[in-house]
């Protein structure tokens, strides 16, 4: 790379910003990812003083980013703060990943708290997997689950918000996918204010839904953060990493359009009006629902086969 | 192409639909279209019965294919139909046009008027873009001229609606490039059942929005329509085409796809809540506009230099 000059302070730049034309050095891009984070937690008032903070690490770059970073912001926010990783089952592969979480955490001395799908739900998902008898995915399996225990996690800690690492890249590509299924519930959810609907789901925020995928990555690199590279070995992606390579040609072309339609993405969540179907509660485990039986005991029930009828 | 049997009448078939799976005759593939036309008018109350209709026609394949289709269903409607060109003055390429409308209106007996920029603005497009002084595009330029010209053709011509040919393929388009650019009122505007904000506007609809506009190629050639297949001249589509190119990758793969992303930003458009600012009137030209001078007269003034001030 040729010498380039930091637009901010004259250093030695190790990044450039294409939308915003600016060239970084490591401090300075360090610092505007953090501020960039403060400030959509401001505009969307995501966090308030002393909160408890539940934190979703699974041991990617971008949880684990978002660890470090609100880590940070909790010191002069006197807010406390959980980590939690969901150990779905997934043999030679989540391992890695807890052992990562683990170390970060015990280096930062944050709380860590560790719930498997096993003890949750008596079953992991490698075996799910096998005793699925439908054509329902690994990535719909482990996403119900993985959100109920979620849910579960940050009652038991009794946290305020829970928050997760989703980045700029993974809000707008959710957005195109539920646009392109048709799904307005969906896309309503997306609204970062958005109340839970229930008192059992926690409040959930996500810190990082401005910052670019990528610069997520730099941001890690330059942190020396540790994280899992390896991906999902269920990992089926589908219409979505068709999706994230066109909006990846269009920023390309169109330098700051990912900003943009992100942003257009989260006003028509919040100015959308859709008629959800009213909660009812599961019979059989009394998590709110919007049909008689849960989506997670409905998969449940299919994979066990009939244990709860 | 192998012999394929029509899935309607058993006849030889013409079209595969990829997102039905119906293999379809000639006969068959055009009642589908016609009767696609029907419901759409009828799902969204797009025309009375006894409407004096406008359309707007340009001499390609959708405006020349949505003109006999209607000209078709106002015969039992007892409606008035009228065919608008607007004649922008593009040398070498609108005469072609208008020659073909003219003969087609004469064909089905349809009154036939045209309006040329240079009657109503003063000045032709070719003589507009060689006057402009700042990087405003061509095209630009013309959509908002055409729009006013189309308003005025409306008025003159006291027509309850005012027919655009505007498929699936330019309103799917046309939402994703607002979306990319955040601009919400033009998401609003796509609703097929917005009312006009002033009397000045006409009323329009859009009965081709819910057909493929491969499909209207299909129609216009088992039809023997003649249509103009050269492009305009000044044809800078920008990003429309590298969106087009996209939408129409994903329908590849995931045929019907457009058509669910099509309700969704209709299903968008039509519960979206904006805070439009209010109308004022031109100081210029009386027509209603947001701001004290209307993007019409802003243009002109532009071109011509200050002969409104």
């Amino acid at each position: 790379m040729p010498y380039m000059k930091c637009t901010k302070c004259g250093g030695r730049a190790v990044y450039h910003r294409a939308y915003s034309g600016e060239k970084l050095c490591n401090s300075c891009f360090c610092s505007s990812i953090v501020e960039k984070v403060k400030r959509t937690i401001s505009k969307y008032d995501l966090l308030n003083y002393g909160d408890t903070i539940g934190v979703a690490v699974s041991g990617g770059k971008d949880s684990l980013t978002l660890l470090k970073i609100l880590n940070e912001l909790c010191k002069s926010h006197t807010s406390k703060i959980f980590a939690i990783t969901i150990d779905e089952g997934i043999s030679g592969y989540r391992e890695e990943a807890i052992k990562i979480c683990k170390d970060l955490t015990e280096e930062l001395d944050i709380p860590h708290h560790v719930l498997s799908f096993k003890e949750l739900f008596g079953i992991n998902l490698d075996d799910a997997i096998k005793l699925r008898k439908n054509k329902v995915s690994a990535c719909s399996i482990c996403g119900i689950l993985r959100r109920r225990a979620l849910d579960i996690a940050a009652k038991g800690l009794k946290v305020d918000v829970l928050a997760t690492a989703h980045n700029l890249d993974d809000i707008l590509q959710t957005f195109m996918i539920n646009l392109l299924n048709g799904d307005m519930d969906r896309i309503r959810w997306l609204d970062p204010v958005i109340k839970p609907r229930s008192e059992f789901f926690a409040r959930r925020i996500r810190p990082l839904m401005e910052i670019y995928e990528k610069e997520i990555v730099m941001y890690a690199f330059l942190n020396d953060t540790p994280f899992q590279t390896v991906t999902c070995p269920y990992m089926n992606e589908g219409i979505r990493s068709e999706i994230r390579s066109m909006v990846n040609a269009l920023e390309e072309e169109h330098p700051g359009i990912k900003y943009s339609a992100l942003n257009s993405a989260l006003k028509i969540s919040q100015n959308l009006i859709t008629n959800e179907r009213e909660l009812k509660t599961c019979k059989n485990c009394n998590f709110p629902s919007s049909s008689d039986l849960c989506s997670v005991c409905n998969i449940l029930e299919t994979i066990k086969g009939n244990m709860y009828i």
